[in-house]
């Protein structure tokens, strides 16, 4: 293989002469095996997007020629329309705060640009990697932001699938709104409950996830951008700076704010934090709607039986026959991901120092998985289990017909301490509630039909 | 000790004669030797608030005779003039989601209002732990409504204690406003900063950090008050309904809201999870500069010693004269544990099952924990350490004056390049980097001057 | 209340007259005000008894004075003897890598002594806290040591508990040996196993737990007792340091052994974060059996009702009769603590810098409130649920014969395509495996007889 | 595309004529789009392995007709050679407790056994994925016991890494030997140690890793093959059971042991929190290197400065001639993901029920990345930053002498009370410790020799 001498501060270096990367690359490859994963694609395309909204305001501001300018535009056009992927080789966890990733996209940038100047190759002293297209930025500065933004943009896709999700729970609400079935507080028969509701509940926490995300977008949109190395904005220019957030808006699509104290927004991580503890809380819910779910579709022969998944695979290599939950169970093990690397970015944003806080990368590789795999999760989540979720009425119908919760009902007639008592005799004896109280004649036989009428039961502030 | 008979559904049990408490609790006392730590004080004058409230809600729906209402609220009031503490003997950590807590208020509020009736305790017949005081309530919509109105009472004592530390730290960030000083990215020299833009930068952190807590106040004012068992309301008549929020204003002080999907409030403890997140982010913030705080004054003879912190204790039983950062120390300290409980609370939400999280107990132990050593972390940290933080000038010039990092804001005019040539032979030869720029003539002695003035370094944009 | 003046490197400050505590305790006291809570007991015994066996070392090596020594012995003896424990007075988590804790112990015994020989307390002119007490000690060797002995101790009363509860589920195991019900994977119907067997398992990971928890203990067994402040030994005689391991057998009856790079022993505290990571190990162990027993005993009427755990307390405050399995739900929230308190464990062992880890103070709160309340855990759980469960032999069996699971024994002879056709034709026209077979002669009736003997499903290489 | 139908209990389905994989992996993968990350190369091999074992056992059963069994080997050996990698296409997280993984082997085995034998794919009829390659086994005790020697597999390769860090950091410690430094707690001057006994500590700390690691090969040896669904060996014969271990060592290499109680051994996860547990403490400790590593090579000009790191990479893309400590920065980004991923693991082992784990997919996931990015991170650390340390003594010799430190020293001689008053006198004076002594006139010329020489205070004890 071809390959062209590049040089950094820590001396010269053979590259492939068809490489767009650059010596800081292939360093950061070397020093950094580590996950042997890739940048996130999205990160990596926001990130060029804040280098071309940067070309573009440094042109504004008259710091870039024109035809400079022009190919750095070009190049950035071009790995946007999904080219140049593979030249982004540093590992997704690398130390550096993120300046590997950085010089990754300044060289293929420049490369990219000589090319279509028509230079070869590693001509840097026609377009500079770090004095061109790094020009009025730092890792410091663009690293933050484009993490930032590419957040905002996996979680507006994570958003439309919680909301179809909510949408699905809410029309299996009305599906099985007459269904009464008996509720369990701490897996004890409780008191009566419509399915209805059960799914309306579930659909609700999952509307409030949705308004926390945007919260969370909203406090992603406030970046450091312009401070440069460590908020100060040294090396950025007064025009540069005024104009960039206008310019990433136009490359983005993302509306993006200053911050008022750039040193501060430079060195705490504290966003991320609030940010992850909003995934992590509707990582929570979702679990606890899976859980439920395999709680209600147990059996089934030997479970709760009240409710049917769509069988999605076989369930058992051994068991023939055999049909487990397994969306539910993938959604739950996504959460316990997701709550994992909360621990992480948490750790990581803790660790800051200073003026700056290094270990960004696995912040940020944490954060996109986990906003990535729950966006996922959630997508077979409703499309491979709630839209096919049968009830099964009889048996709902037999267990409330069974249970002896109603009695809770009669407290404000007949008091606690006699409502215990009848419930102690009817789950010694196997006799009904009903047969008990008419043979007890506590009540009289119409307000017991009305005090045990189930529909009552489920809305009493409505009858 | 003489003692009275009380029974249960388990059967019958002695009564210390003279405990306020009864079966229920004591039952649950003997079950749960967990902790052997009581409830939070806050938490349980919550409790018997919110309890009071329902009194009052219930007496207006006329359910509650006056009689046994006035008692009531007297037995309440004598309570939360913090008497009849010790009577509440449940443990922090116990089974059942609450119940047990709910039963010792029930018990405690029945045997005193009883007392102020006139009449010897444990005569339920006359008036009802469950049946008058527990009237239209469960443990499932008064216990998470009392933990949420607690952690709203909790959070805005910590965020005037979070007001105080903002406010000492942009005192200290005007008084070191003209202290430049060497700014540190990795711990390696970067650009020169003024020490009191690095105050600047905590005290914008923990504003950031208060805005959210009123987040998480907003959040946790939507209740599942009126649920009763799992949401449907059941036992709670429409007049009561629609009175205890303000019954619960007029006795809290705080102006709560029932949510719109009781069931779902209910079942849920995803705002607990939320608002958790939002206190560890806060945590994260504190350690963060506490960690800052220990590097800039470490030494006195071999650290970076650029300021001082007030001397609070001896630091060394073995080395005398040894002083030691034991403030920000501890709020690290803080901060660790809080991000322990985030788990705990975590792990606590996500085990809900169907109509009902069994699991709150630990969830408001461990919240209620956080809430309440952040608030005093808080204060200690700004009234023993950050109030009395001095700037050790000379260091700060001397460091700034030895180091290279200036170089960087040549670049625009030499280059990257250039710059790093000229940084390699300062940090090998020990020349100072402005006259190696004279040696060379690469720049103007004007121009060298306006680039390398300091104060033109720290606030580029401005000049 | 009279006070006497008392001196540190900070100045002068007045300390009740009749205090044990001194300017130390005192100024710390001041500084922390965090949990509120006081050190635990065991530990200030422990750190206690490390003292006791330093000064006889000392004395050995000829550099305590008789008179001094006897003094000392009588006053750690003193308190010991479970005295003077309130005149501990400084708080849980606190700043300085336990340098509180370490002289609030060495004022409490110098001020006993001193009142021993009959000297007012104070006079540190004969008899000093620091040249005394702490003779030979640091900080850094004593508090690290104490805190590891505390822990073996600790550990030793749990696994007696531990014991206990194992040995409790192997009665149930005999009890329920030939009871033979459905086995559920993924909470589906699987094949059939024996209660026997079920409580089998759950003793045969208590045993593991037991086997780990001695690791545990061997792992604290290797102290820095002698490394004084970084390990090096600064101000611990040849005598002193030889002497010393034996000593604090014979005050602690903890045979302990001191490591051989006493260095990274003071710096490190990587065993606590194994122990902690074997406690934990054995809170997911204990919190899968309770969910396990939740499952089993749900209902009565609407869930798998296949146990029955003992009755310990009212369920509810609304719903007459019902009992919930308040102890598996203690047991979890405490392993949900002990899995947040390893992650406050784990943070606090990565903080550690250079020569020392400062926040050893919130590492052992938390560590001996990890191992104490998993103690107790075990304690109730056994007592109180455990040992009373009940099987309902009459539901194991209703619940086997209604399940296909069966069909998977079939395999080896008809292969799993066609057993699977089997199961779906017996799930959907609820006809019994049995009769199926018969019905489509695919096997001889002694051979079904044989593949489904219910015995022979729960123990086939038995047969 | 060729397609070919295939059938399982869901219904029929196409899969490309060409594919090895068959309809579970094919539904898997629509099911299951998750992480979009293949399982791990080291986990499906050792699988293969294991089902390779398995054809072994049932062939020396009788079980399995020596044709198939000749086709099932050839094609696993196939596989082992590293081919048909991309068959297996299920995600790495999914539902079904690794079903899917399983089916994947199953049917790429079958199908290329089918080939070997000279007949199309998908011709089950002939060899069957369950029938013949999942004979005698299930999901449930081949993929935990595929897990657990895949892991004993990856931690023989982590130890060797850490063995060759252990020798790096020791061979740093004999060529630092003599440098004698200032030691620093709580990051403040406290007394001399050599930077040979520094090193020398974090050979220590590893060493204990490694040892713990054998400790966790030894734990993860005990595996549940054998036991199939649900640990009663249902359907495995006497024979096959017997010879099944045996087998497995000779197609993997590793000596493993069937578990005495394999029912507890299939459901109970507890084995991999205590391994997680173990690796999390060996990340803790290899942060904790790290930290320090970057804390003395802070500066070049404004830090401590006491090692040079070699310089791996530019360490800016705005600072010219910054060069940042990126390796020890990789390396606790790695340590905070592991300890990430403890809490994942935590979580899906405590969500175990009853005859089953069904989440140990996401905990194999998590536990090969902890493994797997710890080896490779601690293979950089020692490569590109341990071996290239260079000691700055100058800068050691300079800081020592301008410390106070050594006035610890002399406490045994004049007090602690003394000792912290020259303490305090020569850190506001600037006059250094000895010559305030001969000032002074406390103790003799030779004496205070003696007192401060610097190797004395590194090695007391040996003086």
């Amino acid at each position: 293989m071809k390959r062209r001498d590049e040089r950094d501060s820590i001396g010269c270096m053979e590259v492939p002469e068809d490489a767009y990367y650059g010596v800081h690359s292939l360093r950061a490859k070397r020093n950094f095996d580590i996950t042997r994963r890739p940048l996130e694609a999205d990160f990596i395309k926001t990130l060029v997007e804040v280098k071309k909204a940067a070309a573009m305001a440094n042109f504004q501001a008259g710091d870039l020629p024109g035809v400079k300018y022009r190919a750095i535009m070009q190049a950035c056009d071009f790995i946007l329309a999904d080219n140049l992927m593979e030249e982004f080789i540093v590992d997704a966890i690398q130390g550096g705060a993120g300046t590997s990733t950085n010089m990754n996209a300044n060289e293929v940038i420049a490369n990219k640009a000589l090319e279509m100047m028509g230079v070869e190759k590693g001509r840097y002293d026609i377009l500079h990697p770090n004095d061109d297209v790094n020009m009025s930025q730092s890792t410091n500065d663009v690293i933050p932001t484009a993490g930032k933004i590419t957040a905002v943009k996996l979680l507006e896709k994570a958003k439309s699938e919680l909301q179809a999700l909510s949408e699905a729970l809410e029309r299996k609400s009305a599906e099985f709104r007459d269904v009464i079935k008996m509720g369990r507080t701490q897996l004890q028969d409780a008191v009566p409950i419509s399915m209805g509701q059960v799914f309306h509940a579930y659909g609700s926490v999952v509307k409030r996830d949705i308004e926390r995300f945007s919260k969370a977008q909203q406090e992603l949109c406030t970046v450091n951008i312009g401070g440069t190395a460590i908020g100060t904005s040294v090396n950025a220019g007064k025009t540069y700076f005024h104009a960039i957030p206008h310019c990433i808006f136009q490359t983005t699509g993302v509306r993006i704010f200053q911050a008022e104290d750039l040193i501060d927004a430079t060195q705490n991580l504290d966003s991320f934090v609030y940010v992850s503890g909003i995934i992590k809380t509707c990582a929570v819910s979702l679990s606890k709607i899976s859980n439920d779910l395999r709680l209600l579709s147990s059996g089934p022969r030997t479970g709760l039986n009240e409710i049917h998944l769509p069988p999605m695979q076989n369930g058992s290599s051994i068991m023939p026959g055999k049909i487990n939950p397994v969306i539910p169970e993938v959604v739950s093990q996504v959460a316990f991901n997701i709550i994992g690397n909360d621990t992480t970015i948490t750790m990581a944003a803790e660790a800051g120092q200073l003026e700056l806080n290094a270990f960004e990368p696995v912040l940020f590789f944490k954060l996109f998985e986990s906003i990535g795999t729950l966006e996922r999760a959630v997508n077979t989540f409703t499309k491979n289990c709630i839209c096919g979720i049968q009830v099964n009425k009889q048996a709902c119908h037999d267990l409330l017909d069974r249970s002896v919760g109603v009695v809770t009902a009669l407290c404000p007639q007949i008091g606690y301490n006699k409502a215990s008592e009848l419930a102690k005799r009817s789950l010694q004896t196997g006799e009904p509630i009903r047969s008990i109280l008419l043979d007890e004649q506590v009540l009289s036989k119409s307000m017991i039909d009305t005090l045990l009428n189930p529909v009552h039961l489920v809305r009493p502030l409505r009858s």
